[in-house]
């Protein structure tokens, strides 16, 4: 099978994630707070509402970290399967292949979540990793492996990140080393993997809809939520760039 | 996007579910059940105990009926996930899209499953569903619609066949027709479906879980059992054309 991206000269649209333009990024959370009550009037009562209802439900208690995947279908499927249950962060380690969402698939769902890419470079592993543990999560490696714990078994209390390595050799022997422990999701057949998005999908499902029953903290901080809502208003507005200038001119 | 099988020219392997080989099909089950002893005898003990625990996890509880899907990923991930949970029964209605299975993605899957094929004719959605009630099944659609219920919220004690339509348009019309209920997953996020393969395992994991958990009886009859047991026995086991026939003429 070709190890490239196989779908590639089939892909109308092809995009790598987008950076927030620079205005956006540079503003603190304390400015965008402020400029939210001005933004929301540029969008109708019904989206606003849509999109503090989406807020509600959005979590960092659990992420998806992508080790290297290579089939376009399989990178947009997890895409929509993680902003369908509100999973906002998914890390993307690039190795021999290029990260690339394929739009009819993901249907549009990368346009909502937070990718973090780490490129292809020495180390890359280890920089994701650290990321992940400074910001308190446990790292978990998904392997069908004899000593791996199923899911139904792993604690939901504590943030957790879900390493998913490339679709024939799974995870690499680096990736499988940051990790602090490794879960499985119960198999009863001959077959002896899941296909890496339906299992992204099991193990998400799993998490999230245990996390909801739970007594816990799953929710954004009211930082991550307005730093959110912030984005998401923009990503809604027509001109948002212009708008923006014109209101920093004027003194938020 | 092409409504084709766009993977199509990249397959090594093509398959359509094949069909048993007229001596097996022949066999009733009790002739079939007589001949289980001989057949183990070509096996390893520890091929042997492989199937006869695989078995034991094999249910015909609940089936996933597939409509005109047109993407072979999509097909094969979909078989690959009912092997690896047990799920026997898949039924693949053809319409405009010919039911292909892509081996590498399937890993072979298909060839534990059995597999229903309604081919493209007047009537075999019909035909399908006639199959499934007269089988005993309440046959439920998946629709992300108002009314559906939650997956969680819906009973696993009765047989239940469930309806997954093809990727862009859903289930036809004729189809949800031919439903007695219909089913959803909880969504979180703006996008307003998942991939259709993630569906079904997010489905499948949901009502296996809870079935096992259960005190009801999802195992296969005796009668499934050995004729599934003969059935792999002869998967197993090399020239075995050969072999069944000289111990047929011998008398079983």
């Amino acid at each position: 099978m070709d190890k490239n991206n196989i779908m590639g000269k089939y892909l109308h649209h092809q995009n790598r994630p987008q950076e927030p333009t620079s205005t956006m990024s540079e503003l603190t959370v304390e400015q965008k707070r402020e400029l939210l009550p001005y933004l929301r009037t540029f969008i109708t009562e019904e989206r606003d509402t849509r999109i503090l209802e989406v807020l509600q439900n959005r979590t960092r208690h659990l992420t998806i970290v992508l080790e290297d995947l290579y089939q376009t279908q399989n990178i947009s499927a997890v895409m929509r399967t993680c902003e369908c249950y509100g999973v906002q962060d998914v890390h993307i380690i690039e190795k021999e292949n290029e990260f690339i969402i394929h739009d009819a698939i993901s249907m549009g769902a990368n346009k909502w979540l937070t990718l973090h890419n780490y490129q292809n470079e020495l180390g890359n592993v280890a920089k994701c990793a650290d990321y992940l543990h400074a910001h308190g999560y446990k790292l978990i490696a998904t392997l069908p492996a004899e000593n791996s714990v199923f899911v139904d078994d792993l604690p939901v209390d504590e943030k957790t990140a879900f390493f998913f390595g490339t679709e024939l050799t799974g995870l690499s022997e680096e990736a499988v080393a940051v990790c602090d422990g490794a879960v499985k999701i119960p198999m009863y057949g001959f077959t002896e993997s899941f296909n890496i998005s339906n299992s992204v999908a099991i193990l998400t499902s799993n998490r999230i809809e245990r996390l909801h029953r739970s007594g816990i903290d799953w929710r954004l901080t009211p930082d991550e939520h307005d730093e959110l809502y912030f984005e998401w208003l923009c990503k809604s507005i027509r001109n948002i760039d212009l708008i923006l200038k014109r209101k920093l001119e004027e003194g938020i």
